[in-house]
């Protein structure tokens, strides 16, 4: 089917979902969840094909280890499609509602967004994942996934249009892409007339090249260059610790610190216990002269480093005068997404809440904590690194929007 | 300047502002609005060259009166920067705080959004209109306004700098593009590094050129094709009345009826009154074959009538079978803004507003109510016509984004 014929017909299909009773979109979600798991062979089967191709192109192994789906893996993908419908829906609240002077009753009302578009790369979990959310707040979703899974993809979406045909409802709330040329991808970026909004999801690039050549609106999701600041008065074993787990507990995401800033008058006590808790974990520290002093394992820090999101075991760091060089290196530097203090100073932890332009800022705990089921939110479509909409971790609230309903009896303006 | 450097110095600036206390904001405003009164004369000056350059160019005369400023109007833009000061400042309002299972406390801070760049086109009353909503919310501004405006617009400018120099507060608050071409307004579009936002004011050419141009996110405002469909339960003394106010009491905004949607069991009795009433303000119509069978002045209607914003005295207008149908017609040809029903009927109110795709769905009354005063906002920087961040008038909270603030205690994440 071509692009725009699946973009007529989502946003056709979005005009009913949004009429859809809450019930009825729960009980669509649960038939998805039953179905995933009875189709598991089938899936499997899709799946071994991208594995298959991903080996002939010699696809690293991280990368197909996220590419491949087990049993296990299936039956958590369902369980994250029940715990969606177990989540409340936004769609419908009245967030607020006034009378005017004029006898205008004037109300604010949540209702989907209408039709959204996600672009993201090979793990064939987002799939279901982006689906539900999107259908749990009524809306209609056109996913581009990964050339890699695309197998996968079209099982699960197949399955997905199954279920919702089973419950009389609309098979065209969602649709895949199965032309995964960039050239389709670009087409769909500019496919104002039918898309309200792009999620892209996946690595800085994809990210970017979303930003630069979308003409719909783009919810900008994140890359994540997290600081944490050690304080002149921090607490020591706690910057070690906030530290150790900041960067170490897992490294390929979003919301690990990738940058150490310490104040010079704490460096001394704090810096060898920090340096030889990452070297005893095999981490590379590149560091400016203050910090190289310190030992001799430590790489001489170029100013790039302080811009980049490494996802590996290595940390940049840097010693600073003040709280403000701190607060103004950070800025310059961070992606605007997780950074945090490490003080047992009121004063500071304040200015560094205040000042820091980020989407989460902490005052002493770790970054890793910048994360929807964390924040409690239950669910999340991604991290908005951007500051229009949703910023920070994304749940259910962010894929609505309000409009105004207003209640008159012949009013005219004057 | 180099536009390059102005983003620099702004986002700079933005880092100050939005330490700001909120009398310090205030006084500087007040200063702003003092200075406008005490320095009318060298206003009136420059606005005297670009009136005559505009005559030069054959400007229309409706264009040059939007240019015109008087000791009138620039005491009523004075009196604008005043009711800014009145208004309540959202800023650092913390709209939700939550305690975690683990002792975090999360919360949800409104903030500035940053750098806020403004491209519009004539009126000067813009220029400062942008700066005190902006300035309120502790916001840095880069204004880029018309050719037509350019000596005006740089007086203000000046005057508003000094302003804010005679507080102590930095004058890279607002800048001014004094270099109006096309080239640098596509630069200032992809200028992501410094502009946080970009919010277009003007007509439907210089709003698509932003959405096709800019890769800084932008707030999208409003061209209004607007709907006015008549139940066939309408009172019709108030259809006749509404659609008069709501087509006829200003033409060129944006919030105008542009076409008539009417159910065909009322058609015979309303359809006579309102032709007369249209044809007495001398409003073409141009209609369908039923609408034109009752009057052979209705010009007959081609299909791009119905998607038409025309800002002058002409009205499309169709008669339909049912609701569905009206509500059918109404999303395929809206471009989103407002739309009213009139109506008696319950059910049919109900179902209007909640399957009308608008930013503001109105039952019995006038389409013009869209609009930030009549809304209660105090002040309007715009009226959103797309799903994300804002829609429909935008008031200061539409100014400003929210950030996470995450009180810990060492948490780190298991």
């Amino acid at each position: 089917m071509e692009l725009e014929q699946m973009g007529r017909l989502a946003k056709e299909a979005s005009r009913n979902l949004m009429k859809l009773s809450k019930p009825v979109k729960n009980t669509c979600l649960l038939t998805v969840a039953e179905n995933l798991i009875d189709n598991t062979e089938m899936i499997l089967e899709a799946n071994k094909k991208d594995l298959e191709k991903g080996r002939e192109n010699h696809m690293p192994e991280s990368l197909l280890d996220r590419l491949c789906l087990t049993k296990e893996r299936i039956l958590g993908i369902a369980e994250g499609v029940r715990q969606v419908v177990a989540l409340e829906d936004p769609v419908g609240e009245v967030i607020s509602m006034k009378e005017r002077p004029n006898g205008l009753m004037i109300g604010k009302k949540r209702v989907p967004l209408g039709v959204i578009g996600m672009i993201y790369e090979s793990r064939p979990n987002v799939t279901v994942d982006a689906f539900s959310l999107c259908f749990k707040t009524g809306n209609a979703v056109i996913l581009r996934g990964g050339s890699d899974a695309i197998y996968s993809n079209t099982a699960l979406v197949s399955i997905i249009k199954k279920s919702l045909e089973e419950n009389q409802v609309t098979p065209d709330a969602v649709f895949l892409l199965e032309d995964t040329s960039r050239e389709t991808a670009s087409k769909m970026m500019q496919l104002n007339e039918y898309i309200d909004v792009l999620i892209p999801r996946g690595g800085a690039g994809l990210i970017r090249s979303v930003v630069q050549n979308a003409t719909v609106p783009v919810i900008e999701t994140g890359t994540g260059n997290c600081h944490v600041y050690i304080d002149q008065t921090a607490d020591v074993d706690m910057a070690v610790s906030i530290v150790k787990n900041a960067k170490l507990q897992r490294l390929g995401v979003c919301n690990a610190c990738e940058s150490l800033v310490i104040h010079k008058d704490i460096a001394k006590e704090v810096l060898p216990k920090l340096l030889t808790m990452l070297k005893e974990n095999g981490c590379e520290v590149r560091g400016d002269k203050t910090v190289q002093a310190y030992d001799e394992t430590v790489v001489p820090a170029v100013t790039e480093d302080y811009g980049t999101e490494y996802l590996d075991k290595i940390i940049s760091a840097k010693v600073v005068d003040s709280i403000e060089d701190a607060i103004e290196h950070i800025n310059a530097n961070s992606t605007g997404h997780s950074e945090a203090i490490v003080t047992k100073d009121y004063e500071h932890a304040q200015k560094f809440l205040n000042e820091i332009d980020s989407a989460a800022v902490y005052v002493n705990a770790s970054t890793r904590y910048t994360d929807g089921f964390e924040f409690g939110f239950g669910a999340e479509i991604g991290i908005s690194t951007q500051k229009l909409h949703a910023r920070g971790p994304m749940g259910l609230e962010a894929l609505t929007t309000t409009k105004y309903i207003i209640y008159g009896n012949g009013q005219v303006r004057p």
